[in-house]
């Protein structure tokens, strides 16, 4: 994994905890772990929305850099909540779907400790030099 | 404002120093203050592309909440990144364009601290009780 | 309104029947006079969602046209259905919310015979020559 | 296949030529032969981007419907166009990612004569009975 691909150089991939598992010719796979201050409300054992969409943003855009050796800006990012996502490790499964000479579309599956998937992401991505 | 607006009894929230200033009637505007830990990359001045998608989520979600009395799940969640969002206060500028018996709709607007327009979000939220 | 911008060179407008009104720096007016064809069942008194994103789709389009002089691929559409779109007039109306340099995106209303909002639909284009 | 998973008796559907091939247990495939009216602009090979917004909705519906055995209203509907779509028959597979109490969820690919995938589709319907 080259150095472009590190996310520990983000401040707020250091907040939240992001660990990248791997990075590989279009797919990407990475790991949050479940941390208090990530859950939705005191006392609750659910992760914040806010959380799993800024999760699925970033393993797309790993996804596409992957490819391209370089970070792209995000255009626009759609995301499917479809169960909530329990207290444990979240999983990013991220994998380039086009990387064109202008766009990059990348599809972002998002899994709970028990390998239930609990949202899916598209997103859309600047790749113009 | 109703304790059901209140944005402090959120772990996440406390962890990202996001700010309550108005919701009433399917309008909500709230504040982020910038902070180190948000930004994009070490020595960067641009918030991060995951707290921008999240202030989104929050604010759309508040503005259908400020119509019912009480949170929402989220359906799906839309954002479109339009321009960099430079260190500073971010607003967020949210409104409730639907709130039927089964979905609401509600439309944001991201506005940093020159009042630029940064990103816009569309999210759909389930109203079922 | 220059000939770049004539809806009657597209056989599926035509198909559908549009009609062009009004497109001017970034502001597209657009009608679809209701058919039998475009119905959503036998006998029904609603558009098919087919012809309604498609018009979003055209409308969207236009806007970012209007600004460039020629037309632009999308790169994707989102549209959010807030009532069923009963038979009579639709009038689209789209703006351009940014024509940048790599991608545009533009805002379009669909209102009814009477004037109700019956969906909207946000779409990113390549701006790219 | 059920009688509500007839596709005739839409006069959109008949407008456009839509056929169904298979719908079964949340898995459907549709197909679109190539017409003339259908076409982007006159004399082009290309089909008009709201033709394969409208087929990537129908497609995503039956789905949904082919769970429930009744058609569902679309809550939104979001497609990425991939590469242009040429003259031929055009195919819809659609899979039901999620079938819920509230909401549906539909994942759809669009392929044209050669296989390739020309766009992408992800569907939110309203479930409520």
């Amino acid at each position: 994994m080259s150095a472009h691909l590190r996310v520990d150089q983000s401040p707020f991939h250091r907040l939240i905890g992001l660990e990248m598992v791997r990075a590989e010719d279009g797919t990407v796979e990475m790991r949050l772990p479940w941390r208090d201050e990530l859950g939705r409300a005191d006392g609750s054992d659910w992760f914040h929305g806010g959380v799993i969409s800024a999760l699925i943003d970033i393993a797309g855009d790993y996804a596409i850099a992957s490819k391209l050796g370089r970070g792209v800006p995000t255009i626009d990012l759609r995301v499917d909540y479809l169960r909530p996502a329990r207290r444990g490790d979240l999983r990013a499964l991220a994998r380039a779907v086009k990387v064109g000479r202008t766009v990059g579309v990348a599809d972002v599956e998002l899994r709970d400790a028990n390998d239930a998937v609990v949202a899916i992401g598209r997103c859309a991505y600047s790749t113009v030099g």
